[in-house]
């Protein structure tokens, strides 16, 4: 807050909030220079609160027009702002024991692929194929999954956000599944795509090339180097191999309370991956018509060698159902 | 729009997109007066499409401080305004399409507490409860679960919000399970609570007492009464009953494309039923250090009685395992 000129900054997305209180139960953390913090979920509490330490300059995570409206009009003499790089900043870099809790929602997420491989066939319905995933998930103490299930399979596996049908699943096709864990609110993310029976040519270098991707990434995955060029090199082997336009979205994202949270690793972002960052490396590549594939694990960025926190087997024998 | 006397309005919640458009994809529906409605991911196309019509007052169901800044600069003759009832209205009548998807997302709910029928009892895990209901969901057709699980036995039954945990059920113990499922997006709502062995007199006074509050709440879901009313009600009862602090929440909420939406039940509510709205009926009691009692349904107000979309049976008997 100092750095940032802040007299007070409001908290109010839940994970930020889960983040400093460990309380999934609703309400504003309201920070100011002076006080102790107060988590208050009435509005009126909280203007007064305000009001009360006569500040300045406000920051907040997240704010609703409604909420800035009131605030200009009862605390004229404040600046409102935006501010939520400040917590996306702490919540990037994860203690030793965010990543325990992170190393359990990985090796939960890595059990549901194991129950996937188990059940996956031809005349299987996708929706299937969650049910016995999930089940693995809960039953081994996942309290939720990190984001509703992905599983498309045939041509529907050229869609990367497709959820989930109770589409049959048949001979010859790809089935892509994305899918995580929450484990004490910490999210894991994995995709792999299995093939029912041989792949034909087309798909084996489909496969091979996004793999190829992955682990190229996954090495890149350390300290010092950025979600530029890390995305970069990924989009480069992918082009070189032909598919530069079927590799749709960035090669990854943060991981943490959120499925979704900073750093990004794509052709936009600026954040240099540093130790405790938690990431995935998640390249793919989609044909209308024909279908996809995406290998995605969750890495940790460490002192020395990326560490995987989902550690499914990959290789294309490995996938073949 | 006319009656509301806008020239503009912008749709970006994504249930409200969804209802307009069928699609879950990403993007912000924009309404003019004289052109086709248009479905734009970006915000820049946004801020050019409505320049282009030139509107003086633009609506938006919902708006980030951002978008707010951005368009006050780039429209400045432009008046915006939340106004989120206009699309909250339209949503809350259900048609006979939407009808239909909701009593299969009941039905899922009832097959999932049937499963839990099977599996719980002393020794039993929350998190295995929650797993076995999931799997007979996704099993039968379930898209997803409507929201989060709660699973609370013990004294964590007296937590109306109390999640999942890895809380090993004990004998003699009140066990809440609170979901839905989700099918096509339409979403459902039940809460029950069991009893593991045989009551004690406090736990069937408790039992006893919510149950008929919730019955008789139920038979006033009809077309007519207001939301207020029915509340306040099922409120008399319990505090008749010698529970009127332990009642702590509203006694419904509107169910659809998400699991809260208008109308409410409760004692703000200034929603009045009418034919095609699905409501939950939900009084519970709450006692700290002892346990809690929900029993909930959605429910469809018709032309006649009320339709129970979870049909589950909820007397006590029904309810020991």
């Amino acid at each position: 807050m100092e750095e940032a000129g802040l007299d007070a900054y409001i908290i109010s997305k839940s994970p930020n909030v889960y983040y400093f209180t460990g309380t999934i139960s609703g309400g504003k953390l309201i920070l100011t220079r002076d006080d102790p913090p107060v988590l208050l979920t009435s509005r009126l509490n909280m203007v007064a609160s305000l009001q009360a330490s006569d500040p300045r300059k406000i920051g907040f995570d997240d704010i609703s027009l409604s909420l800035y409206n009131d605030l200009k009009e009862k605390i004229p003499n404040a600046t409102l702002m935006e501010a939520p790089e400040i917590v996306r900043e702490m919540r990037m870099i994860k203690d030793s024991e965010e990543i325990e809790l992170m190393r359990r929602a990985g090796a939960l997420a890595d059990s549901g692929m194991e129950a996937i491989r188990d059940c996956i066939g031809e005349g299987v319905r996708e929706n299937e194929v969650a049910a016995e995933a999930a089940y693995a998930m809960r039953k081994q103490g996942a309290d939720a999954l990190a984001f509703p299930f992905i599983v498309v399979s045939g041509p529907r596996s050229a869609y990367p956000h497709g959820g989930v049908t109770e589409r049959k699943i048949r001979k010859g096709e790809f089935v892509t599944i994305d899918m995580g864990a929450s484990f004490r609110e910490y999210k894991s993310d994995i995709t792999r795509t299995f093939i029912v029976g041989t792949p034909i040519e087309r798909q084996r270098d489909i496969y091979e090339t996004v793999l190829q991707t992955n682990m190229v990434a996954l090495d890149l995955i350390r300290k010092g180097e950025t979600g530029f060029d890390v995305h970069m090199v990924a989009a480069k082997l992918i082009e070189d191999a032909g598919y530069g336009e079927h590799f749709i979205h960035d090669l990854g994202h943060g991981v943490g309370l959120e499925v979704h949270e900073g750093p990004n690793l794509g052709k936009t972002s600026k954040d240099t991956l540093r130790k405790g960052m938690v990431v995935t490396d998640e390249p793919g590549i989609y044909i209308h018509g024909f279908g996809g594939v995406r290998i995605e694990d969750t890495v940790l960025v460490t002192d020395s060698a990326p560490e995987r926190l989902t550690r499914y087997a990959k290789d294309l024998d490995a996938m073949r159902v």
